[in-house]
């Protein structure tokens, strides 16, 4: 092993480093919110009122979704599983104690403090899922304390990014179509251009799974299938907007499902299925919806959604990626570009399509809540009239479905721009001298960062030739 | 590999063709519910009243159930935990899609349209357990194109059955042991007895699992052991029906858990555990209680129930599945005829117990929403003075206990037939030429059907000797 | 193998008499609570009225942390991971049906009936959750028959330990440092010090972990991770406390797991990362922020909480393990001195001072629901006053805080040694001859009490050289 990637005292600097920052900022700024002060005696329990009610059930699904399911998920490589699933929980368990304050600072910030709930926790989870997503793009070429301060930077770039895009541009985008996936994968693109190994544009001999790995990452991906309408329909206006992202997620990820299987199939060389296809691309449907997942679009739009998505994912595997990596230096290791750009594409021109055909024929007055943006303004006598209909309707900015779908376009191109760019420059940190990158060699090993059990070599070694006089 | 299990033309042309017909179908007939449609603008969140908040959470837990619990369950061979894993995903994601649409012209039908709910999805979530149960009969010996086909019949022909009995024989079933286990059991049994392969009655050399295999497998049941009370009281009465199912389901598991364990213990010749008996055996508590699970039949009942499921599954895997492998032609490969059947039968026996001894001094006024069908029926006196104590009380048919424990008796009987002719006829089609069946040989391996990772062969030859010269 | 460990007479016949003293006792004693009687036709579907509704999620986050927590955690050894995984399943689910008969004598008992709910099945988990911990103490040394008796000796000492303290010396112990963690750690301390083992104390050759059986364990420590919240959350106050429980938990972990991998790669030679710390130490968090997670600690105090409860727990595997093994006699084999004794009493002496810190500037009036001994006793006339600013407050004793800061010191010493006699009592037991205890060759070896794959061996003897000759 070569010295430069010991992580003695690199990792317990930068943690402790940051643990002093942080103790800091939470001692200085981090309080209660008015549901989970005692002072308020409110001992509110109704579940639409407090966020430990409202929200805390889909926080749990998300919670699985994020250790359980990305950390299984990114564990496929056969000589990688120890590193996959632990640098994920490490990223993601400090991308949400750093996105608290963050977004805290963005988001509930008011008298001075950071008003910290159940809601807050739920919205960095959503910023963690960022920083995972773009981890994909980077995996086995990245050591700990790269990934660390990858997210060290990348939650606040994505917080100021959310930030300026929710309160200036002013999107519709439920389920994070622009905002998480779009964001993450070309953040994740331009750090993984920025990293670009030549010597591995040809494979590296320890790229490869194992039975046990492509199971383990299997379960990976039905831990995100499953709790996706949750992830999707957490942040959503309550009620019947809650209920329909969560029926097109369902719909989205059915139907990506099965035509993965049937291109997986109908690709292959010899007619099989190939567990990567299964792993990934059965998710697709999943980025698909989500632009447009609290419309009225219709369940059979969800449906066809889920195999465009599919399709288009499928296909960039098959063909973008080797492109991206042997003509732009683009090396998207577990090809977020197709399960989260190609697919945050798609969803976000169905969100568009959606916003322009939505009429309060279909949606009645509730429209002007779902499009909040397009609610009359302030002082305008439709507002007053809609309020009749709809108790506490809040004023919008009485904007037109075309300028509304404009305005969502605007955000598509700035949150693409914000995230290269911000890609790129974390790229350069991550490229650092003393940040414990590993050797193009001891790319995708578990032994550069951990120690290993004595049956790693055997692995490594299948005729057990040197293992029992050479054991680690 | 023989040319005739290419999944390469079959799958696709399958799913393909499938999905259009499903696009027709869903753009034709699906729209949302009531608690689903924006323009009715109800944006209702009380949880008994929309049911995004009363079902959501029983879904999900059936959703980890269905693609976790089952999935790793089903991985327990050695040579075919992608194909147990990977085609029970495939098979459940298509059998909800399905199942939403054939329930749906059943259940959820009016004004021209199927109205879709969260509820929906529950319903198929039902009828997917239906799917899969069957499936454990044929594991292994059956190729993904078939298990569609599987699907693809057996969901109409359970939900022409459901709904049949429930409309017309009108019964108590809270937890599913007639409609779902019993149908399921028989169905599968049907379908095996047509698929019936000779060689393989003195079991096959992939026929065996692995340490790994055999601890996902434990994982699977445990999936389906801690959230089964979930399962049993999602579709019961809110209240304290549904209290009751959750304690009857966890008495019931427990006491067949610990119950496994002895008799698994003091039937091996060495006096130790046998993995197969824990991974079965353990859950048939669960579908035990099923039948009685919302009834009034006290904790003690439940715990007994639990015992006596239990040891007739035990006796069923040791001696009755044998039996029918041998003598009948029924090649039951996971046994769903111990851990559904003997079960189902057991459960649907002390369902009709509990109706009989069902009285008002036990139940009170209450007895009449549980065994709706002996209200009294519209025009009645009685069902008056019911309704003063019960407001919203609905008519019933003025069914005594003996009545309806004669159409308990009557719908066991016509499940089990209508399953059984439903499984031949399903097993005669999936029987045909062009379905891709896998050879005898072929049977119990991964490689028929997928892509496998180079450390798969290793596997199957422990020497070595082979392996690094004939790499896959 | 030795005759003396065959489970065949004793496993069955120990499970059979309980069976039979079960039945007995829930025939005779358990009938339902007010909330799953179906005479009292509530129907009660208001979540914070009826147990099913508001504690049922709770429970079934616990059912995934009893059984997929615990047992993928404690399946980290090579050749001990159906045993760690499944004697966990079989020792959890007699405890929780033995616990609530047990706790319901204590606590649910009125009326010459224990009244039974979902609250009682909670309750019981947390039970259970004691003895999985001590099993964690003897882990790879004992078999399922003395596990077993562990439990039912166990659960009544813990019970009426839990009710003497809460009846008697009244404490403030939301998570259960004291009552949960501390107790489960001093009796298996206990339990091991009588089991002690000369011979291992040079370890054991089969004391090793494999590559898949160190990722299955951070599975565990991960399902325990998500749900941590749910479980120091379950049995507050609800309202803001359970709000603020989930908070402190959720910060507590998180600070825990980076400080973990900080301290893992610093003392370690050679930089790296190992997986026991991650599957351990990460966890510290959770139980440190126990004692006083519902309290207004602040945000800050709580992240502070997790860094040092996941030192002390470091440091405690580093040194005071071996130290306890070789001096005083004290096998610990998990470690659950450092991750429920040391980070148990930090835990409790923070929940001191934030008794000692409380004031009504801070809680408002609603302190005296939080601190519920402090409350003015019955016909106090500031009784009165409070009552009328928070409605249905309950008399309580009047204490001060310095008071109630001396009973949690009481109830501090008194769970220990009451837990430590236990323990020491228990392990007498266990170690009567019937037990079925394996030789010391034995240990961490599945083979002794179960069937055993092919595969199992050649794990054993990675050269091959005699697998295919002496095959199981």
């Amino acid at each position: 092993m070569s010295a430069s990637t010991s992580l003695k005292v690199r990792l317990p600097t930068f943690v402790f480093v940051l643990e002093i920052v942080m103790i800091a900022l939470y001692a200085v700024f981090v309080t209660y919110d008015d549901n989970s002060n005692a002072k308020l005696q409110n001992n509110e329990t109704k579940p639409m009122e407090n966020s430990m009610y409202r929200d805390y059930p889909y926080f749990a699904d998300v919670q699985v979704m994020i250790f359980l399911g990305f950390g299984c998920l990114l564990a496929f490589f056969r000589f990688y599983g120890f590193s996959g699933m632990v640098f994920n929980f490490l990223t993601a368990t400090f991308a949400i104690q750093w996105a608290i304050l963050i977004q805290g600072f963005f988001q509930f910030y008011h008298d001075g403090k950071i008003h910290l709930g159940v809601i807050n926790l739920l919205n960095a989870e959503f910023a963690c899922a960022v920083v995972l997503i773009s981890f994909g793009a980077v995996l086995g070429k990245t050591g700990p304390v790269q990934l660390l301060v990858m997210a060290l930077l990348e939650i606040p770039l994505f917080a100021v990014t959310e930030w300026a895009v929710l309160k200036y541009i002013r999107i519709n985008d439920a389920g994070g179509s622009i905002l998480i996936h779009l964001y993450a994968c070309y953040f994740g693109l331009g750090a993984t251009f920025v990293l670009y190994r030549p010597n591995l544009n040809d494979g590296h001999p320890k790229e490869t799974t194992s039975y046990n790995s492509d199971i383990l990452s299997v379960m990976g991906t039905l831990f995100l299938w499953v709790f996706w309408p949750s992830f999707n329909s957490a942040l959503t206006f309550k009620g019947d907007d809650q209920h329909r992202a969560v029926l097109h997620t369902f719909l989205g990820l059915s139907s990506s499902t099965i035509t993965a299987f049937a291109l997986s199939a109908m690709f292959n060389k010899r007619g099989k299925l190939t567990m990567a296809d299964i792993q990934n691309v059965t998710l697709a449907g999943g980025v698909t919806v989500g632009a447009s997942v609290d419309m009225m679009i219709s369940p059979v739009a969800a449906y066809a959604l889920g195999i465009m998505g599919c399709t288009a994912c499928f296909f960039g595997y098959k063909f973008l990626t080797p492109f991206l990596a042997q003509r732009l230096r683009i090396q998207d290791q577990c090809g977020i570009h197709n399960l989260h750009g190609l697919t945050g594409l798609i969803s976000s021109t169905a969100g568009i399509c959606a916003i322009l055909l939505a009429t309060e024929e279909t949606y009645g007055p509730s429209m002007y809540q779902i499009f909040s943006h397009r609610a009359p303004p302030e002082g305008d006598p439709k507002l007053l009239e809609l309020q009749q209909l709809i108790p506490g309707l809040k004023p919008g900015l009485g904007r037109t479905a075309q300028e509304q779908a404009l305005f969502q376009v605007a955000a598509i191109f700035a949150t693409i721009a914000a995230a290269a760019v911000g890609g790129v420059l974390t790229g350069f940190v991550m490229k650092l001298p003393f940040m414990a990158s590993p050797s193009d060699e001891s790319c995708f090993d578990d032994q550069l960062f951990f120690d290993v059990p004595s049956d790693f070599d055997i692995q490594l070694d299948p005729l057990h030739l040197n293992s029992v006089y050479n054991a680690n």
